[in-house]
């Protein structure tokens, strides 16, 4: 049988129910309140202008694997429902930037710095950061506020809301959960592997795979096994993929990764990478680490001293058990067709070496 | 008939509610992540440490409009459901407080003080004012989550969960787009009556009065011309709520109000009062407004300028027409007793003249 055409195109369907969306929340705000226009087209520009959509494709997948049909009359519901994800993404990604002060996101001014600058072309009243400030805040708040009515007038039937409140309620809250613990991990300087793992677990796992996955799965009345099963694939897998994007925060083609190599080090991440290279005496990362003007030469010493202390191994070898598993668990799982291949397939893709 | 318990003592029970949900909520988000309750802990004193209850009370005033019988089984749920609200309110003054660069609010140190204070004792890595930034940020999203959260698992009849769901939606948009308005507005000078009013409708009226009455009456399915009625009555008296507010802020005794006399003018806010004053002449707040070291004998003249440019008989006016048209509504609205007294009382003690 030939892939669905909404299986096979997910994320320019994702896309669709975003614009369409937020077109009819501008024009409701545009009744409340013309200025507020500025700010809605701001986070539209954020929402549409770009990301894999992850997260909707996870929660597709978890209601495909509980036997969901696209050509149901309720798949269009399912896919505004799943959609919705983007809007926390976005709320998490603009109070992100904002939080580590970073001046630009897939090659753009993040929202506070656009703000700022706007502010300051404007000759605005006021101090620019403090204007960029307060728009990403606010901008941040409405992402959440509206992904929470996205969700609910999805047009679900009010059985899938009722079985989606759980889940839906744990990933924000693991969300910021796992923001807050990357924050205060930061302050107090643990450098230890297990923080980092606690930080992919909340961050990444739970609430990029996990989560979306168990929505689903809620949404199409799976059952309690097919909702351990792929609670239990997504939390493996979901880590797997956070250590691989660690692996290549450092060792990525830049021509692949889109960001200049060895950007992590120079952010100063605690990816478990990291962790295990300092525990394991690669000595360059104490100097290294978290310095804006990292030259070419230091990324390749650190390089070299996290592949020759076993960090790489270390970290490729939990991929490997952590991706293991993740099928093993998959397998076990009473997921319908295509559903199980197409998440294999997800894992595997995620998971494998790029560099 | 007395008044029955709950109406009597209604922000106790709110502050029960509130208490119960955050001990619930604590206990998940340790088994989540230990480190989390820091930041959950910091949100629980902020909601249970003051507040007047105000929103709260006019939701569940709104379901009384439309019949709901505090004697049902569902007054429980609606107690909850309403008190929800203050969730929306804590985020609001949490995000608000960190715009604002306030040091202080209900006389203790505002949530990213406290936390930059934190991190200073501790000595921990970074700027202590990123990391309260960054925690007061993550803290308001938890309580804008939680809020749909509480409301969501209120215990509320599918039907009434899906007729709240506009004003909820609508409210939390409102409060957004209204502090949005509050933003650009300073930013951008305007110091005009009608961007004042504007301000003063959406974050006033629309977030503090007309929707929480809405919310409540759609709890209890309401009638369009109840609805309507509660929704004329709360825009008409939460913007003269707020007039009456604005005149406490520069002629209150602070004995009464609890802040310094004329601290509106110090914080330099663009009420409607100064709006005018300033249009009919009063000069001195040209040089006065926003200047933290405003001294009480120019406070004195301020306030001889806009009692004496007509200024504070404007808003008088402006106040007593609004609450003759709130009360002219709610009479015609087909509001069920106890509920018509009680909300012309809280209209007029809301609106009275106190200084």
């Amino acid at each position: 049988m030939p892939p669905h055409p909404l299986d096979l195109e997910l994320p320019k369907h994702v896309d669709t129910a975003l614009a369409g969306y937020l077109a009819d929340r501008r024009a409701l705000g545009e009744r409340m309140e013309g200025n507020f226009t500025g700010a809605v087209d701001a986070l539209a520009d954020f929402v549409l202008g770009g990301g894999k959509r992850i997260r909707p494709t996870f929660a597709w997948w978890g209601w495909r694997a509980a036997g969901g049909d696209p050509d149901d009359e309720l798949a269009g519901a399912v896919l505004t429902a799943v959609s919705s994800l983007e809007l926390i993404q976005a709320c998490a990604l603009v109070h992100d930037d904002l939080m580590d002060a970073s001046e630009t996101r897939r090659g753009r001014p993040t929202v506070h710095v656009r703000f700022a600058r706007d502010h300051r072309e404007r000759g605005w009243l006021g101090a620019p950061e403090r204007f960029g400030l307060a728009a990403a805040v606010l901008i941040g708040d409405v992402a959440l506020a509206w992904a929470d009515d996205m969700l609910f007038a999805a047009g679900l039937p009010t059985d899938a809301l009722q079985r989606l409140s759980l889940p839906w309620r744990d990933m924000r809250t693991e969300m910021l959960a796992g923001q807050y613990l990357d924050v205060l991990t930061q302050a107090r300087g643990d450098a230890s592997p297990d923080a980092a793992l606690r930080i992919d677990r909340l961050k990444t796992a739970a609430y990029t795979v996990e989560r979306p996955l168990h929505m689903g799965a809620a949404i199409g009345a799976g059952s309690p096994e097919l909702v351990a099963g792929l609670r239990s694939f997504g939390a493996d897998i979901g880590v797997a993929f956070q250590l691989r994007d660690d692996l290549l925060g450092v060792f990525g083609d830049p021509a692949v990764t889109g960001k200049p190599a060895g950007d992590d080090l120079r952010e100063g991440k605690r990816t478990l990478l990291v962790a295990l290279g300092m525990e394991y005496g690669a000595d360059v990362l104490h100097d290294a680490l978290g310095r804006p003007d990292l030259d070419e030469a230091t990324v390749a010493v650190a390089r070299d001293q996290l592949e020759r202390v076993g960090a790489v191994a270390a970290v490729e070898e939990r991929i490997g058990e952590l991706t293991e598993s993740a099928l093993r668990a998959l397998d076990r799982a009473p997921v319908a067709e295509p559903a199980a291949d197409r998440l294999a397939e997800l894992a595997i893709s995620a998971t494998k070496r790029t560099y």
